[in-house]
């Protein structure tokens, strides 16, 4: 199968151009004429769209809807929340259209990410980059006795999916117990899995750290609420690394301020960035990064790379990697 | 074998000291007049050492030479500087004297400190943290671009312990190359191990992330110098969790500044702390902590602990962990 037209909406630099032009040599590589600033970003209707076979990028769903020839689409994130619908699932399903997100290609830095986090909270970084104490005052004793043990501790990983699955192999050698939640469990998970019904059990009872990867949907919106927050282990710590619209942030202040939650790493917030009049920012326990946690040296480079492997894959007829429609 | 006369030189907290008169139950224990405040401060003489059999902590080299019945010294830290002398050795040697460092006490959280560093560059989190800056902005892409996969890289553990062996272990997952630096190697280490003949190699050529956990010693002492800086791989992270006088810092900040090292991660320096006035202070890519790597939620307890291990594998004739001499 050749001479397919292949659709990107966003803008590579030469080297990663390169590299897709070599890979997609003998198809159709179609550039948008105006194209996203970020994978984030919604890009503008191009008429060039109507005619190709793959799209390449965040593809909208309207232009999506009226493309007849369409037969795949690689989302370029690992979020789909634009495309995780009843309606636009049944429109694939009907029309015949593979969708595939771009997971593995920030699974491994996602969960280094939050595994820095766990890290930097268990030794204190912050405060402790900050210092300049000397040995044997009491500022010095605080700061060694405020670093706690990993080991025997539980980390419960909201959200079980490529990321989870990674950060639980890393934490392997931790001599930690780690568990995760996951609304429907698929028996191929390698830690043990809590459904709905055991979640409040784990957070009230087990989990010291409460790792969230929830994707943005309407079932995720608002899951961590004032009820969740005040109902977790005292001491705990709450980590998201997933997206800021699964959060009530002003339960999670809250518990902070309550003393309840020891602190809480956010990668993602709502809005991105937070206002900078927000409580957040002031709280001394929180600890916050630009939604960077999917970022890497060359990210473009993987993503191009992965489509290039669903592209050999979609041509010879394989199953396609992270094939979510 | 009961009623041993056991000499502690530091001053245990009422939980601390509980457990320790609990286990010492059926001996005498006999505490400093003038406890040291810190497990590396030097503690004053006291004439009740001259009588025991058992001293816990940081005794003084000459009182210990004029104690005639001691047969086991428990020291309460990893580093054995001011007992690591020939002279030293064959005093411990003829007079039959075993001597233990706290080496499994601190390895735990020495290793989880290097990684946490280590982490802490690859997610670029000083500055990730100091950041608001937007989604798809220069600052937000290059925030991105600067996190390094560790995937595919090289650790080099200069000084192959208790610690570098657990760093080894949290390593395994992470899909690098982790090999250690030992003068004389054992043939016991879990990693490939380069000796002094293969050290210029290893750094110039591998190592991207250089972890230092070298003790003090005659030998250890600036042996990381300007020469060996100097022919780093460019590009490489220092790391120093070992010893501040085992690093020539002017050699440091200039391979620094010279942009040839892209970042170092020191938990110790030399003075401790360091002066305000010193230029490691203001250089961007040089981060501090105020040597807490062995530090630990009830340090004292776990240390304590240790020690009646060991007391109960003495009393019992059994061999005595983390014996140096």
């Amino acid at each position: 199968m050749s001479g397919l037209r292949i659709f990107v909406d966003f803008a590579p630099a030469p080297d990663v151009l390169e590299l897709l032009r070599e890979g997609t040599h003998g198809h159709h590589l179609i550039l948008a004429r105006n194209p996203a600033t970020s994978v984030l970003a919604k890009p503008e209707p191009d008429p060039q769209f109507a005619t190709v076979d793959i799209a390449f990028g965040q593809p909208d769903p309207v232009a999506i809807a009226g493309a007849r020839r369409l037969r795949f689409i690689q989302v370029s994130s690992s979020g789909i929340t634009r495309y995780d619908n009843a309606a636009f699932r049944a429109l694939m399903a009907n029309r015949q259209i593979a969708v595939c997100n771009s997971a593995s290609v920030y699974s491994e830095s996602c969960a280094l990410h939050a595994l820095s986090f766990i890290l930097g909270q268990a030794r204190n970084l912050p405060l402790a980059l900050r210092t300049r104490t000397a040995n044997g005052t009491d500022m010095w004793h605080e700061l060694r006795a405020a670093c706690v043990p990993l080991e025997g501790q539980t980390v419960l990983i909201v959200g079980y999916g490529a990321i989870g699955r990674r950060l639980a192999e890393l934490l392997a050698a931790f001599h930690m117990k780690v568990i995760a939640y996951r609304r429907k469990p698929r028996g191929d998970e390698c830690i043990p899995v809590v459904t709905a019904d055991g979640l409040a059990h784990a957070l009230a009872n087990e989990a010291d750290h409460v790792v969230n990867i929830l994707p943005d949907s309407a079932e995720t919106r608002h899951f961590f609420d004032a009820n969740r927050f005040a109902n977790m282990k005292p001491g705990a710590v709450f980590y998201n690394i997933g997206r800021g619209t699964t959060v009530v942030q002003e339960a999670l202040l809250a518990t902070l301020r309550a003393g309840r939650l020891k602190a809480a790493w956010l990668d993602v917030t709502e809005p991105e960035p937070l206002p900078d009049s927000h409580p957040l920012w002031a709280e001394p326990n929180c600890f916050i990064t630009p939604h960077i946690a999917g970022g890497h040296t060359n990210e473009a480079g993987t993503l191009v790379r992965h489509f290039l492997r669903n592209l050999d894959r979609f041509v010879s007829g394989k199953p396609l990697l992270d094939r979510v429609m």
